[in-house]
């Protein structure tokens, strides 16, 4: 292998790659190897990953009966890349999403392959949903976080992302999220603006948001916002978009987010962990009413990643019963009871907890960002591998995969503890 | 399998897939199987593929040395996705491309890696280079297509693609192609624009152009043009971006499209064939003296598609010796002889041949566009996938494999020939 | 004169005019002289004006000092056109303005003459904040009405005015006033957007705003609330621009609206009453340290109307004593007692007042619109002018001429509530 | 007066006025009177007026006949200030100018007052060219200039200008002037882009122009090329607008510009010249078919300025025979023989002639401005007033009143000679 050659891994990485990088500034090694919630670099060190992908591998590192499937499929040749043309793993997944997940739930939508990342599904959802409306501009929410696309940072919260489009970002408008204003009630505030004729704020196509905030501070919105939300859009005729690229696929342990809020949404975009495997793949689901495109009026090239459709049609068998939604929602009290705990334990931190599911942080409060970032980086020394998340990266963010064992996701909530517990006492 | 029971693959997508579809309706069957240049459908009809996933299979469908590496990496569970963590794959890569592509070629870039799509390969650019410069407006070209994304969608050509946007295209001008301009220079022309400064037109950050414009019409610039380009962009200070997604990867005959103008990007666009296999891979060349990027300023979820890497690196070997450029060269030229003599053949179409290397076309003229929608669909008829191209979709494009054997080449010459004959005739 | 010949004056307007005319259909006559507080039609009908050219015309038509002054001018060849170059006349106002009003209050502003419109000199305000602070995005409030070019159209907040644009109004966005928001505190709310790095709301170059909002609605401001905006734009390196020209020049009191609130805004907008005849004219209020202009980088070719500036220096010396002010304040609380008293007494408008000075309103309420537009339709039939308010015109404005007699004045209010009592009794 | 206590008019100008003057710069002195084309300054010098208020006093200052009209209006207390209610002023300038202008030169024009500025009237026919169409791209023309408020500022050319927006300027493109491209045709390159689905240019509202360019470098269309941009709009259902501002009211020989070359715009944009006087005035002509406007959709406070509209009336008294535009046609020819003169005769200046009519200009070529500049403050000296044009200023303007009478024009002309040839002594 080259890399034993004269430089190793990591100087490689650092001499070709862009300045851009960033998880290997944070996570100092090479990895080598992964399975389900672990992972190992080159040197053999194990980690237990409370990350999984940043919400890509809810079925953990190349699940076993994903691999299976894969492994036969490219064995056999079964054609790999298709573009939007049909394939037989296409039309399986199709089905399929509309057997296990569609139906169940009563929900009717027209399925759409964007270019398989996040910012994609996002990017589809926006035109779309101006060319249903007629309408330009887009509500979005504050610490909103919807990909690096143009049209995506425009609905972003986050000042420095904003900035790094080097334009203005027009055509959106920021409104206050659930949990943002602080003295106030955030949907009163929106009904306000939305209701009077002089707010100076453009009836909207449509307002996006994410159930629960995942680079934003894991903000998860209450069902009574959502709700709220909802109805405005409805008295308004606004459509109301859900980027579930994050909270879905059920990290907050339903198949959508949002779910539990009873709410239906016009779109739905979904990505990460959509692919099951960690292969790029995106879909946006769209209300048949509003599913209007010209035949390849959105494209991508990479819209029949074919592996990746296998895999997803794979990991929606977990969803066939109830037994991972469920197992999810016991794993998770777990980890709100011993995030409620450290905060009560370690009253330096000044910290809460926040989030839902298996999407939740310790906020260690403004200005203390140093405590976040400090853990994670002592964690990752013990072996566990967690991010921190928020504007000012003050939360330190659980993320595993939802099929972790209880065992070792309470030795990794362990090893968290110690860390904090080191980072404190230094 | 699903799809025996009670529905075909072909209803299943036709009631379940958004309206966007495209390919599935200009080749409406359902594929199973690829190998090479071959593909095959549910009913075992095999057909020669001169469309190559749109340019992302130069090597052909599940090549078979990159299938070994894949299912090597998958069955020992090397680590599958890692956003940009460091990686044994990723490193191998970085070495293996800077010595196998860009130290051959003295060239130094940077690599950064976006979310694994053309379009965010181009967005990605145009933040940097409107970084770097401190402006904010990009010149493109007519008959420009870079990708779907709002960004990317404010530098396309195409006026039915630039409306999807739903709102106005901004800090972007359009100005003349090499071939766009019937009675006039178009490096004068743009020339003009910069020296006046009564012209209306900003300075700009950069020029984003295709070599060849693949969706535009397969209108391959002069080597002339391209350098005229380049010295503009020093003499104002321009950065000058290169979008290869199309035309890289030896499409043209040699790694880079742009080797035999002898300029040298600061900035360029990989996407589509780099990844080998066809899957998803993005990657952004970047003057090292312009890679100021801040640590995640731009970044994607799936920008470390560990299987599509391992592809890549294996994809390179292509590139240790000349033997793929001089076949392509070859190659080429079959092609271009027998367009020319098609187009004598058949006055019918009064039409010219366009492009070079394995990028080439027939255009039918204006009006005419009939003629190139009826002889693909004719063509596929008899087991030749082609695609048309240009704005009125008045080019037959052939995209075939760089891998191709010449007879199974001659072949499919041979078909196209008679799917025009049959239309021609008609 | 041609009017008499086979048209009236309104035939020819009906018929020549654009549609665009307003006033001539609220009201519908021709009128022909016009005299301090009072104005003639062609019939010799007498009306009592409160509406003063929406606040042009605060010392009264054609007031009789300033009349001399502009008749010895004309009669004098006095230079009437001179763009910017130096006349007498602009060197004496330029002396005057810096003696009368800015030295007393202890300002120090460099004055700019943009076109001699409101809108020119909002316009002229939002630039020279841009290239001060090289930001791009400007805070403006719900509400507010800064005039009809492109510029100023971004910062309004009527929906109807803002759609006339055509275009997406950006770089803008829109804040709560202090009288918007009903559960919850304007200042808090902005605060949170500005401290928050993940609100979505750019760092602005300025807020501008009316300290008491004309056409919105006649919302005053509070002094707090004015207070609180100062601090956040020193807080945050922002600028505040104070839109003065409806409220500036006396009406409210003052000869600025702001002083008794004691902010100092780095730009102040003046125009309307500020050529004291009705001419047109306007003037930016710049302080020295932002004064960083090119020689002609922003103009007009009116910015030297040098009958408008000599009948300005006339004006100024109503402010060379306080006895003005004094009156104003005096009768504004005859108005707003009065007012106070219509509301008790005619419960079925469900009432309240609003606004300060000689800028006050009877708000009759969401829905009920038609009483304000038919109380206004009913007063101009018993000779009173008064014009509506508000983003659904539902507030009776009160705007007359500062130099209004108490007998005058206390007529017309009476006729007023004479025009509310039959449209309450219909 | 003020000024003759401590400190003369200039030193107060200097030291209270904005960095932003311009004029006062150029003519360093204080301007106290003026007739026709005279102007005499503090000091009883007295200069011959090549430059009319940049266009603005086709017919002298303070013409004797305006004068007297306006001095019985204000003596009889005429209404001065009415925003647009009806006034016997305005209806019968509205009668006068449909009887004069338009019915003569069978032209149906609904007549708009916006705000009394050059850039007023833009932004209004901008505004109504969107509505009609519902398009939002207009397309504007290399060295155009068309006023300093945003919308006027997105269609200009000059590059200090545009940047003085500080926002990026969107929704508008920059095509090539007849005049500016020096190989090849600008209307083919136009139509291409027009033709051409793929050239990156969407369709616009309306294209507008200046038939003769006063600020861009005295540019002046052939007739030829305005017929092609007719035919072009009509094609393509664009709306035409001649900005006539400084070119109409005569300048060029006839009240229209653009009569001679036999076209009907859409929408044609008056101010500078149409209010006779000099006092701000501005209107839109629009054809009634595209008359839509909502009442008040777009104002401005001093739209009824009737002072102005009282000595516009009277200008138009002009029009009534053909004696001014045979005079004008007559002089036009002296100025144009002793500029070819000149350029004959100073080979140094490598100069050329420009423009037609009143509006003429010798332009001294590329990097050599400095000659332009120079000749202009070398003939102020010597009592003629001019200024530069042009993206550098390298042209020479002549701008004179109509009503010059010819012992006047060859007086000017010999001293603006006398100062060329000292100039290029030097």
């Amino acid at each position: 292998m080259l890399l034993t050659k004269e430089k190793n891994g990591m100087e490689i990485i650092e001499e070709r790659e862009s300045a851009v990088r960033s998880y290997s500034r944070s996570f100092p090694t090479v990895f080598e190897k992964a399975k389900d919630h672990l992972v190992w670099d080159v040197d053999g060190k194990e980690y237990i990953d409370f990350f999984a992908g940043a919400g890509s591998l809810n079925y953990g590192h190349n699940n076993e009966k994903m691999k299976t499937k894969i492994m036969d499929y490219v064995m056999n040749d079964g054609i790999s890349h298709s573009l939007d043309m049909g394939t037989v793993a296409r039309a399986e997944f199709l089905e399929t999403f509309n057997e296990v997940i569609l139906r169940p739930r009563n929900l009717d939508y027209k399925v759409m392959f964007p270019g398989p990342t996040g910012t994609n599904t996002v990017e589809s959802a926006l035109k779309i949903a101006r060319k249903v409306t007629g309408r330009q501009n887009i509500i979005s929410f504050t610490n909103a976080f919807h990909g690096m696309t143009l049209g995506s940072l425009s609905i972003s919260g986050n000042s420095s992302i904003r900035n790094g489009a080097g334009v203005p970002l027009t055509n959106t408008i920021s409104m206050p999220y659930d949990t943002f204003f602080k003295n106030g009630n955030a949907i009163d505030y929106l009904e306000q603006y939305l209701e009077d004729t002089g707010s100076g704020v453009d009836l909207p196509a449509a307002m996006i948001l994410e159930t629960v905030q995942g680079e934003g501070g894991i903000n998860a919105a209450s069902f009574e916002w959502l709700r709220g939300i909802e109805k405005l859009c409805r008295r308004y005729d606004i459509l109301l978009i859900i980027d579930d690229v994050q909270a879905g696929c059920g990290r907050t342990g339903t198949f959508f987010s949002f779910e539990p809020a009873g709410i239906q949404p016009d779109i739905v975009c979904l990505s990460k962990s959509i692919g099951g495997y960690g292969l790029p793949l995106a879909i946006t689901l769209i209300k048949p009413e509003h599913d209007i495109w010209e035949p390849g009026e959105h494209n991508g090239t990479f819209r029949g990643n074919n592996m990746a459709i296998v895999a997803a049609t794979e990991a929606l068998s977990y969803w066939k019963t109830d037994d991972l939604a469920k197992s999810v929602q016991k794993k998770s009290k777990i980890i709100k009871l011993r995030f409620e705990q450290i905060v009560e334990d370690y009253p330096e931190l000044k910290a809460t907890t926040r989030g839902r599911g298996f999407m939740q942080g310790i906020a260690c409060g403004k200005g203390k960002e140093a405590y976040a970032t400090k853990i994670c980086a002592k964690a990752f020394e013990k072996g566990v591998i967690m991010e921190t998340s928020g504007p000012s990266g003050e939360v330190v963010k659980f993320l595993g995969a939802l099929t972790i064992d209880e065992t070792s996701l309470i030795k990794g909530l362990g090893i968290l503890e110690e860390a904090i517990e080191e980072v404190v006492r230094q």
